[in-house]
């Protein structure tokens, strides 16, 4: 068995509406003396997929709706924030002095819609998340495949909080050519048990793996992984539970 | 930025009671050519540190009481795995047919209660938690140390399933000599925003890569993680939320 390696590519430069990508993360892995091969997966930052898709907003431009104003003000964030977070949002799912987490409309359930203020290269700049991720992912290793002929998986991910633990860990918001659940149920472990309820969610494990390498500040937007054997057809939207059999909704 | 990597030691024999597990750790990188480094990281599955603890009831010695014979009946369990399951609770967070989710002990808050009845020799044997796993991880990381003399951390890994996406993922249970988060608050991006909210749960993340070389079913409990900028004093115990402030409890 060989081990799984991480490569952090950083130096891309700041992106902008309509950058291309795919030749900017083949650039930085070329700096790094790394070319892609089949099997690898490529995990991006949820921010720069969302800028060179134009999904960012200027606060300045928001009119904040009566309601956002009265939450804003109730949990201490500037309305025009919650303004752009609720016009992610299909509902608010949990609503406490500066925290906000609603369930978008992709059907994640997350802080603030994943409307991200910082790190924007402007205070009063907004970044949201892809309106399509696992599109977006598609395309990538579709641009990815054109460059370098290699078939790769294209993960991109956020960091996500979650219940009861205190810390964000990095999930999936996108995916393509990789699987999103590995299945172990059917199988027998070695004494004749049949597993129950063993469902790995690889393509957050992915995720998280590449945060190893990111960091916050670090600008490095886009880590490869090299050795994991997670090929497939998955996406992350086929990851989302039933909102009608979720027990903490 | 040099790159992370993850080994596989696959090839431990069957715990039992008392085993030395830093010793057969050791050996099982040994048979891999490899020689733990000051920095590195070994993620140990909690099945072989329970076992090793002796943490495992046979369910033939169980004698279910009411409350465990109810609750069994209702969501399809054997009234005697429940009894285990609420032996090692504080208290039951959701119920539904087979599904039962407790706050431990411990004050994780998992499927079970993390008592494990698959994958344990034999259909009528349950492994249950650690008792205290930040302290087994420290005694791991001590036995470690003394046969290698390298100062290493630590985690201690389960899969525990996690609200509104499907799938269990790898997070830590018990650590030392790691950080458990990783703190950007206070720091400024390159725009000069101050980042809020963006402590990153380091040690979950390196449960979750770990899992990308063990599987289910693999026989691989041990994994070296290389590379990650991780040492510290964590522990998983100090990422718990307080129940008083947690939203979803």
């Amino acid at each position: 068995m060989n081990p799984v390696s991480i490569y952090p590519v950083p130096g891309l430069p700041e992106i902008s509406r309509g950058a291309a990508l795919e030749r900017l993360i083949v650039d930085g892995l070329t700096r790094r003396g790394l070319s892609l091969e089949a099997g690898d997966v490529v995990v991006v930052t949820q921010k720069i997929v969302s800028k060179a898709e134009g999904r960012t907003r200027s606060l300045g431009d928001v009119q904040p709706s009566a309601r956002a104003t009265e939450i804003g003000h109730r949990i201490g964030f500037d309305p025009r924030h919650v303004e752009v977070i609720l016009g992610e949002s299909v509902r608010v799912v949990r609503e406490a002095p500066h925290v906000l987490i609603t369930e978008t409309r992709h059907g994640f359930v997350c802080a603030n819609a994943g409307v991200d203020r910082s790190n924007t290269g402007g205070q009063e700049l907004v970044v949201l998340l892809p309106e399509h991720p696992d599109e977006s992912a598609g395309r990538l290793r579709d641009g990815l495949k054109e460059i370098t002929g290699a078939m790769v998986g294209v993960v991109i991910s956020d960091s996500f909080g979650r219940p009861w633990r205190e810390g964000q860990v990095n999930v999936a918001i996108g995916a393509a050519g990789v699987m999103a659940l590995r299945d172990y149920r059917g199988d027998h472990d070695p004494a004749g048990y049949q597993l129950q309820g063993t469902e790995l969610g690889v393509v957050d494990e992915l995720a998280s793996a590449a945060e190893l390498v990111m960091g916050k500040l670090d600008r490095v937007p886009v880590a490869l992984i090299r050795g994991a054997q997670v090929a497939g057809e998955g996406t992350v939207r086929s990851l989302l539970r039933n909102p009608a059999t979720d027990l903490f909704r």
